[in-house]
C-alpha cells in the first residue's frame, strides 16, 4: 500500500511558526517536506536553527526562488513576515502552487482596512479578492474550493471560535463585546529584543498595545460577517510569562432571557461536529496547558446572572490551533486529505 | 536619641502574608516583633519555615494565647483564615490592643452580604461597626482614628484604586464595569493541593470563579459608596504562572466627551498627593515586575475612542500593596508614625 | 490491510508517568488502550485527571483487578509506587501478561541492594531473577526475549547513557566518576506537597538528597556491569523551575590520553545504530528544551585539556525516555514491533 | 541630628547591575546617588530604564565624563563591561575618586592570565597592582585600607566562599576540586540576543563554556593563595530558567579522616563573625529563593562516606552579593561606614 505523498514547502522556516510546521508534518503521514528557506541560514541545515529536529531531518535550508520550489512543492507554507509575504505569496500563487499564508496579508478582506492598520497599500487586490480566511470551523466548504488560504491570526482564531455561537444567534449586545486575551511568549516571534528578553519578561505581566492591536479589525471583519453588520469590539492582548497558549476570556451582555444550561447547549450545537473545538463541561474552564503542543481549541462557558453577562472562555496553543496546526488543517482540506489527518495529537498536559 | 520602639505581633505566621509581614517589619526603624503564632510550628525557629530569614531572627514560634501576646505587644497583625479570624480579633480588641486583620472577616460592612458571600454567620457585628476598611487612599482620615483595621483584600486594592478617580465623579456608567484581574500564585496561600502543586501551574493559565469570587462584594461595597449608589460589577480572577503580582485591567464606558489627555489628568489630580500610587506617563502601562517586593501601586489610563471605553491597568504586589506593606502602611497611620516609614522600598525589577 | 492492535493497559493512571503513557499511546498505530486504573478516581472519566485528552478518549478508571485487566490486555504498564508495584507485578506476571513495570521494584538485581536503598524486603526474588532491565541501548537482546521489563529510573537513564561508552572501554578512572543532575518538577510526581507548591518552587534552586538518592544503586549496578568490577559513584540531584527535562553533567578523570575528536568518535561508534541517541556535533551541548515531549536522548562530549577531565552532558525528557516513552520502546520490542514505532516525535523546542 | 551623606555616582546605570546599585542604595541612610550615567541614554530618565524606580528619584542618565562625575561624587560605580572599564577606572583613580569596579578588569592579579583569558592586554599593570580583591571575607582588612577595589565575578563569589574553609585548612586533594554552577539569567546581562530570548530559555536547561569560563582564573587565583600553590579546578557553569541566583555544588575529595559534624564545625568556625554569611544547620541545603534580593550567601556541608567527598552547596543572589550588594558592602568598608549599613535586608523568599 504505497501512497505517495504530497510535497510541502516551508518559506520562512527560521521564525516558530516555521519551526512548529515542521515538527508537525515530520509526523504527517501524507506529506513529505520537500524545502525549506531562510535567507539568514542559508546552506545550513535546519537543525541548526532547531536542535531538537536533530536526527530527524537532513534538509538544509535554502534561500527563497520560488521558481525553484515551485517545482518540487504541491503547497507552500509562508511564514513571513506581514507586506513581505505579500508578493511571494503572490508569485506562488501565478505559478499554480497552492498557498498557505501565515502571515497577516490576506486575511482582511477590505484593503482599505488593511492599509489602516498595517500601514501599507495592498499590492494584490485581485488575489485577496480569492483568498478564503482559514477558520474551518467558519468557512470549511469554502476553503476546500480554494488554492489559497489566508490563515488566520492566532488572537483571531480564539476569539472567534469563543463568541461565534453567541454572533450567529443574535444572543448579545453586539456593542457590548470585550476580548481580554493573554498570550505566551512565543507569539511574539523569535527575533530577540529587550521586550522579550528573559528577565524582563518572567515574572512579570503586562498589558500592550491597549484598543491598537492589528488583530482587531480581524476579530471584527468574521464577527460582523456572522451578525450581519458591523461590529466593533474591545480587544486587549496580555503578555504571560510562558511559551505558548492564549487563554482569551470575552464578556458581552446578553439580550435573551437565557440561563446557562441554555448557553452551553447553543455551543454544544454550535460545536456538535468539529474535530477540533471541545466544549468542556458545564462549570468547566479551559487552561492553556491541555492543549499545549495540540490543534484543539479548548471552551468554558457561562452566564453570570448577577450582571447579565455570558463569559467564555477559550484556550489554543498559539503556534498550533493559532498558527502552524491550523495550517496543517487548511492544507488537508484543500488537499482533499482527511481534515484530522497527522493532528490528532492531545495536548501535553505538562 | 533613643526612640522607644513599638512592639509588633503577628498571629499566623506560616503562611506567605505572614512571611512576607516579618520581612517587612525587619527593615521598620520604628517596630520590633516580639511574637510570631503558628499551631503547626509551636517552639520551631520562625526560620524553619522562612529560611530566608536566617540569622535574622531567633524567634520561636508560638501558640496563639491572646492574654499572653497582648503583654507583649501593641499592635497584632492577624493573618488568619477569615472565619478563624473573627473571634480572635475581638479578643485582641477586647484586650485593648490595636488590630490589623488581614482576613476579609471584618471588611464587608453588611453582615448579611457577609453570610451570602462567605457562608458563615458574622458573631461580632459590633465590632464590625467600629471596624475601618483600611484603604489609606480612600480612609486616610477614619484610618487614623481608628485602632480596628480591615485590612482589604489584594484583588480588590488593585481594582478599587484603579476605579476610584472615574466612579467618584460620575465619568463611566456604572453597568459597564468589567475587572478582568491576574494574580500570581502565592495569592493563593501556602496550603498544597494538586492546583497549585508546581507541574500543574507552570506553563499553565487559566480563569477560576467566574462572577463568584468572594473579592467582588468588597469592590463593590468600596465602589458603592464612592459613587453614592449601588454598583455590580463583573470581576474575573486568573492565575498566572509567576509567584507576585496582580495585573488588574478594567473596561468601563465613558459617560463624558472626554479625551485620554482628560482622563489622565483626572488621575493625576485624584492621586497627586499620595506617597504609594505612581500614575505613569501617558501612554505608558503597568507591569507586575515593577511594583515586585513594594508597597507601590502602578496605574496607566487610556481611552479607546473606537468603542468609547475608558481602560485601565493596575499592577501591586498582592503580598505588599495588597497584603502586608499595605497592612504596616495602616500601622503607621493608627500608631502616628510616618505614613511611609520602613515601606519606601522600589520594586525589585527582576 | 487491517492489522490487530495490541491491547495496553496502564495500571496507576493518574499520575504524570500514566498520562503521558496515554498521551503517547494514543497515538501509537499499533496499541490501543483497553484500561486505565486509578482506585481514588474509579468511575470517573480519565479526561477528568487530564483534561489534555477531552474529546481523544471515552475511558473511565476503574479499580485495579489483576483478575479483569487481563482478560483485556496483552501488555500492562505499572506505573505504581515502589513497594506497592512488587505483588501488582507478579500476579500479571503468574496471570501470563507482558509487564513493564516503571516502579524502582525490579530494578536492582540484588535484593540485598533494594533491601538497603527501599528498606523493605523483596517479596519475590525469583521474578527478581528474570526481570530485564530495560535500558534498550545496554539490554536490546535480552529485552527482546523477556516478557518483563523493569524499565529504568529517569536519572539513571541519562546517566548511564551518558557514561557507558566510557566505561566499557575503559577510558575513565572509575572512582572519579561525578554526576551532577539537574531535574524538573514533574520527576517528583503529582502528589501535592509544600516542597513542590508552586510558590516554593519557582524562582528557586537547590540540590536534595546528596549522596543518598535511591537511583544511585541503579546506576551503579549497570556502571559495574559494564565495567567488570564494582563501581561507586558521587550522584548529587537538583531540583530545577520546569515541568520537564534532566540535565546531568558527568564528570571523570581520563585514563588514557585522548584528545576530544577522539571522545567524540568513541560516543558516535558506540551509538551509531541507536535510534533514539543523538550524539551532537563536536562543540555543541545538549538543552533539555530540545528533546520535550520525545524519547531522544542527546548527548555532549568534552574533554578539558587543563584539567584532564572528560564532561558528558546528556539530556531526556524524564517523562519520555526517562519513563513513559522508554516504557514504550521496551513494549515494542517485547511484541516483537518496530522498536520506534509511534516514538518518532521531535521535542517540542519550545 | 543630621549625618552629611556620601555622594555615590553609577557608571553604566542601564544594565542589571547598574540598576540594582540604585535600588540597594536608594534605601541606604548614609549615601545619595548624585549621577548616573549611560550612553545610550542621555537626558532620560533613569525611570525610563528602571520604572520600578518611578516616583523615587528625578536623577536624569548623563553621559560619563569623568571630571564632571568626579566633582559630585565621594565613591564611584563602574558596571561596565570589561576591557571598556580599564581606563575609565584608572581615570577615576587618578582623580582622587574611591571605585568600586564591577568588572573583571582588576580582579586578576597577573596581567598575563588576565590577557590568556579575556584576550586583551592590561594597560593599568600599575593600578592593578594596587586594586584589592574585593571578597571581604577573606580581605576584610586590605579593603578597608583601600580606595581602590575589583569586585569579585558573582560564579566566584559562590564558589570560593564554599571552598575557602577547606582550602584555608588543607582537607582536601587539591586536584579533586569540581564546581558546578547554576545560574539565574539576570548573569547574562540586559543586551538581547537569541540565546537569552524568554522562549529560548523558558522551560530550557543547559551547560555552556564548559572548561573556559572566564570566571575559572579568578576562582583559581583565590584558592590559590590561600592554599599556598597553584589550584585548577573543574568549573562548569549552567543557565536556569529563573532571574537570579546561583546555586553552586562543589565536590572535593577529603584528605583527612573527617566525619559530617567535623566538616560543619570547620565552616563554622570560619564564618562566625562574618554578618553575610549563613551556614546552615547540618542536614540542611540551600536554596536559591531564600537569599533572593538579600546580600546574605547560604552554604550547607555534606560528608558523602560512601565516595570519601565532601560536598558543600552555596547560594548567592547573583547581582547582590555577587554583584550590587558586594560592592556596597565593599563601599561600606572604605568609606568606614558598618559593614552590614543598608544591607541588612532578608532574602524575598517568593
Amino acid at each position: 500500500m504505497i501512497m505517495k505523498k504530497a510535497k510541502a514547502a516551508i518559506v520562512g522556516s527560521s521564525g516558530y511558526t516555521g519551526g512548529e510546521l515542521f515538527r508537525l508534518l515530520l509526523q504527517h503521514p501524507r506529506v513529505s517536506i520537500t524545502a525549506v528557506t531562510s535567507e539568514k541560514s542559508t546552506g545550513q541545515p535546519i537543525t541548526a536553527l532547531f536542535p531538537n529536529l536533530t536526527g530527524f531531518t537532513e534538509l538544509l535550508c535554502e534561500s527563497l526562488d520560488p521558481d525553484k520550489i515551485a517545482k518540487k512543492a504541491d503547497v507552500v507554507f509562508l511564514a513571513l513576515p506581514h507586506v513581505t509575504a505579500q508578493e511571494t505569496a503572490f508569485r506562488f500563487h501565478q505559478l499554480g502552487i497552492r498557498v498557505v499564508d501565515l502571515s497577516a496579508d490576506y486575511r482582511l478582506l477590505d484593503p482599505a482596512v488593511y492599509r489602516q492598520w498595517y500601514e501599507h497599500d495592498h499590492q494584490y487586490p485581485d488575489l485577496l479578492k480569492i483568498a478564503v480566511y482559514g477558520l474551518p470551523e467558519l468557512h470549511r466548504e469554502k476553503i476546500k474550493k480554494s488554492v489559497f488560504i489566508a490563515n488566520p491570526g492566532c488572537y483571531p482564531t480564539g476569539a472567534i471560535l469563543g463568541i461565534a455561537p453567541l454572533m450567529k444567534n443574535g444572543w448579545i449586545d453586539p456593542k457590548s463585546i470585550i476580548i481580554d486575551s493573554k498570550s505566551g511568549v512565543s507569539g511574539a516571534g523569535r527575533s530577540p529584543s529587550l521586550t522579550y528578553h528573559y528577565p524582563e519578561v518572567n515574572e512579570g505581566l503586562m498589558a500592550y498595545k491597549i484598543g491598537t492591536h492589528r488583530h482587531t479589525p480581524e476579530i471584527e471583519q468574521e464577527l460582523s460577517e456572522l451578525f450581519g453588520d458591523k461590529i466593533t469590539v474591545s480587544f486587549t492582548p496580555h503578555l504571560i510569562p510562558m511559551n505558548r497558549g492564549i487563554l482569551t476570556t470575552i464578556y458581552a451582555v446578553a439580550q435573551k432571557q437565557v440561563d446557562v444550561g441554555q448557553a452551553h447547549a447553543l455551543y454544544q450545537e454550535f460545536y456538535r461536529n468539529e474535530p477540533f473545538v471541545r466544549l468542556l463541561p458545564l462549570g468547566q474552564f479551559p487552561n492553556v496547558r491541555n492543549v499545549r503542543g495540540s490543534n484543539v481549541c479548548h471552551i468554558g462557558v457561562t452566564l453570570d446572572p448577577r450582571t447579565g453577562r455570558v463569559i467564555v472562555v477559550t484556550a489554543i496553543d498559539n503556534l498550533v490551533k493559532g498558527a502552524a496546526g491550523q495550517a496543517i488543517q487548511n492544507m488537508n482540506l484543500i488537499l482533499g486529505f482527511e481534515e484530522t489527518e497527522g493532528l490528532m495529537l492531545a495536548g501535553l498536559f505538562l
